[in-house]
């Protein structure tokens, strides 16, 4: 087997998911994700640190697409018209193909939901940071990022049941509309 | 020594934070600080089921007092100002004796900070189901709620380095007015 795996990363994403949804999370080991994915335990660590990690990790791609997409919004943007802008970035980093079962398998394990939870948590702060350097005061920074972190989560809900049919970019940024106009009602 | 420790609950958590500070939270056992607490190890499972869970103590109470603001705040007070009841209602919960001490201890652990994050996540839906119960409807009650998420968190930074001079429930509410004032410039 080559050290090299091209697309390895993907491979184990897909076996974990497998794994989880046939024989739970708790009883699914690092060596059968492995195993399933046809590579060793040792490739697994290359990319991954623990078991818990496999479902979090576009969080990183997605932190990124996020914050690039804050930073390139126009100058004149609002703050959440420069949220809306990461999301829209964000929506290309989203898998139909495997959403449906990363909701039906984070909802099996506590502790999947804690890394989702966690995940989103690491968003905000990628989103507040994005904002702060656009020269977007701190509280307003703050609020508007955790804004955009619900809009994601609300949308990906949405979005997840039915993946093929629907544009995750869209749903985040309607459920973002619709934050907005929550705001008007404090 | 007797099965009923009146104040055990309290002792695990000072001994907890005492070993924490001074050996680091890895290499600190529940042994250890059940014996430093003049306790049993199963005595320490009665009431945390892992030293990771003792310093997030608090968070049943927390959520309860805030949720019991939420619901007390007058039947025609604004989501925000039913989040500055909560906000005040919980300030009883917190012990200034131990505030600088937990900052100290929590920075110094990437797993303490998780528990952490996870602990603001859940105070956090705890004030958006006290905000649905009184007929917030959902979106405006799930930003609200972060919003005293944000208000509380940024209330207690500033007030446990200084936690015996200031007052953590006006802190907090004053960050909730700036945060009110950050959804102007959205």
């Amino acid at each position: 087997m080559p050290r090299w795996e091209p697309d390895a990363r993907e491979r184990l994403v897909g076996a974990a998911l497998m794994l989880f949804s046939e024989q739970g999370y708790d009883d699914t080991t690092v060596a059968q994700i492995a195993e399933r994915a046809g590579l060793t335990k040792s490739t697994f660590h290359r990319h991954f640190p623990d078991k818990r990690d496999v479902l979090a990790a576009g969080q990183a791609t997605l932190s990124k697409l996020l914050a690039e997409g804050i930073a390139d919004a126009p100058a004149d943007a609002s703050p959440l018209d420069a949220v809306a802008e990461g999301l829209r970035r964000a929506a290309a980093a989203f898998r139909p193909e495997i959403a449906a079962q990363i909701t039906a398998v984070v909802a099996t394990s506590t502790e999947l939901q804690e890394r989702a939870a966690l995940k989103q948590v690491g968003m905000a702060a990628a989103m507040a940071e994005a904002l702060v350097a656009r020269g977007v005061p701190d509280p307003v920074a703050r609020l508007a990022a955790e804004m955009g972190s619900l809009a994601l989560k609300a949308g990906f809900a949405e979005w997840a049941p039915n993946a093929d049919k629907k544009d995750i970019g869209a749903l985040m940024t309607e459920h973002l509309e619709r934050l907005r106009k929550s705001a008007a009602q404090l």
